[in-house]
């Protein structure tokens, strides 16, 4: 006779993700593979399940209690009845075993895993990020290997600037080595630089002029003078996998008053914030009294001639594992909390005029906030 | 009064995710975004719903027919009572003015927004890969990006094998200007020339000696003298997004027979594949032609102590915008189609002795393959 008892029903965890694309999964297991693979909490044990390929790197790499091997598990499928087992079936044999009926996913499951489950009779719980809460806490360790992904950033920027101030002015253009110096060989430099230092820079921006009124134009051919130019850098550590975060903006030649003034205004808005930014605070307010602040400042917000000029993007993001992370002090805000990584970028848009965006990345204190990047803010390099 | 027809209901397409991790979406919109985004085809229309952030880049930039502001249906579904509108809700706001009440999406599909969906009375469909049976089947042009990168990644290859030969040899190491040469060093230098390339390489193998016995093992610390070294590259172009993939052994000192015996077992069983290739050749067959072609060798595959050791890895598998997609030559293979790119990697591990992996990217034509690579196969590098 079966026993019963009162108690919830266990519920386990299950993964199918690949751990290179999924932050919660290498999060979970420290284990970087390119094609998907089953990870699972099963009554407190730390499973996963491995192909013949991967077998022995899992072994001696991932931080879980246990790795099973996919093909022994296959074989035990089919011994069941199954005749070409999936990755759904050997999860089956493994719950079917620990006699569990429940299970917690991700809110980024795959849905045809998550059908063929419910069929198989799995009740499916999904969850949202932070999956694991502890992920958007940051240790110290991970705080280290956010800061060292951030020196290596500033270094790649600190020779960009240096580069650029190098070149010549010749009417709108900037001219360096006998060629007009580019967006492209800008960031080019930076991503070389980057990747001697093993971070990988991926849509690095460097973009001038009227493409900066874009935030995420990554900028393409002639940089200009007098104007406004966005630098915005966010590499990936190929050794801890974190990221780092930073942007500046920069202008060789002359800056109009109205150009200095943008400057002025998204550098004070940017400095305040950060004042604000401490254990408890509203993310949500962190970013209206931006907006406000820039509104008084007469710096309007809205589509003009069908786009958009103004402040049309959050102040800040979380940044770990990914580039983007809880929490966000945004409109849609968390409050924050100590051990959060948060960066703090206003910017101001406005084709015509130009744009200018400035991010600092900050470690969240009981008290305040510790400043994670240290690079100067000057808008004229000269 | 409703018109109703006896025609198969209307079905849209829909991806909820970002591009920049997600090829299927990729491909379909030729827009890449670090954050999740909707995209449907409608009734023959091909929608993007942007934030005001990526909203002037997407109707730049993205090969659809529409781009909708997300804030402005944020309104509608406001204003059809909807408090505080979901990601869904505003897919919802689009298929009830299309009145459609069925979806199909990729096998990936969010199980969160898939729940949601089908609260709401959707009746959705999964589709596994390849989503688009046509992304499989390379252009002329997209055959031009892989053989792009393919170049790349030989000259950064080339490189790391000219340093290798400058290296010393003392003993079982290797030394070039005054200290050890480590896998690290290699690594780095086949990166940085990529990146210089516009290249992006991540999990660059450079392992060596009992660390290449691991197919995936990256390699780490002093490469040996005496003994193999597998390099196994394969970066992404940043422009076209495309990947290239290539595996090459070599050896600076001494092959022992056995060694060289291996090497040339696996170069044979290679290039026999290789010409085994061809518009309706089926996978399974060619990957066991060389695992059978091992057994008779000698080379037996299976657990020794608890390890994998012989061949026990794919033969190969397409390369495009994921660096493993379909189809795959393997034990669980796929008929191979004029237009298809597939790598052809067999390999043989045996710790004590040394592992070999020879990797080539061939074009499937009507009657045979065109190689891509276009790199000696050369195991002593002298």
């Amino acid at each position: 006779m079966k026993r019963t008892t009162a108690a919830q029903p266990e519920v386990a965890t299950l993964f199918i993700a690949a751990s290179e694309l999924d932050s919660n999964l290498y999060y979970a297991t420290k284990f970087v593979a390119p094609d998907p693979f089953i990870y699972m909490e099963v009554k407190g044990e730390r499973l996963l399940v491995m192909s013949d390929l991967e077998m022995d790197r899992a072994k001696s790499q991932a931080s879980v209690d246990r790795v099973l091997s996919y093909s022994e598990l296959e074989k035990k499928a089919k011994s069941n009845g199954t005749k070409e087992p999936s990755t759904v079936d050997i999860v089956h044999v493994i719950l079917r075993e620990a006699k569990i009926r429940q299970l917690l996913v991700p809110a980024n499951f795959p849905f045809i895993h998550a059908t063929r489950l419910q069929e198989l009779g799995y009740s499916m719980k999904p969850k949202r990020d932070p999956f694991y809460e502890r992920r958007v806490v940051k240790t110290a360790e991970e705080v280290r290997c956010i800061e060292a992904a951030q020196r290596a950033t500033e270094e790649a920027v600190a020779a960009a600037h240096a580069t650029l101030k190098l070149a010549t002015i010749r009417g709108e253009e900037l001219w360096l080595d006998g060629e007009v110096l580019t967006s492209e060989r800008i960031k080019k430099l930076i991503n070389v630089k980057l990747m001697e230092r093993d971070c990988v820079a991926q849509h690095t921006i460097v973009a001038g002029g009227e493409q900066a009124c874009d935030p995420h134009h990554e900028g393409t051919g002639p940089l200009p003078a007098n104007r406004s130019i966005i630098f915005d850098v966010f590499p990936r550590s190929a050794n801890s996998r974190y990221f780092a975060d930073m942007s500046r903006t920069v202008i060789r030649g002359t800056a109009s008053p109205e150009l200095k003034r943008l400057y002025q205004t998204v550098k004070d808005a940017q400095e305040e914030a950060i004042t604000k930014v401490k254990d408890g605070a509203d993310g949500m307010k962190i970013h209206q009294g931006i907006c406000d602040r820039f509104e008084k400042a007469g710096y309007k917000t809205g589509l003009v001639d069908g786009r958009m000029q103004g402040y049309f993007h959050g102040t800040g993001h979380g940044v770990g594992l990914d580039i983007h992370e809880a929490p966000r002090i945004s409109r849609t805000g968390s409050l924050l909390q100590e051990g959060h990584v948060v960066t703090v970028e206003p910017g101001l848009y406005y084709p015509g005029l130009g744009a200018v965006r400035i991010e600092d990345m900050v470690l969240v204190t009981s008290d305040g906030c510790r400043n994670l990047t240290d690079f100067p803010k000057t808008f004229e390099l000269g």
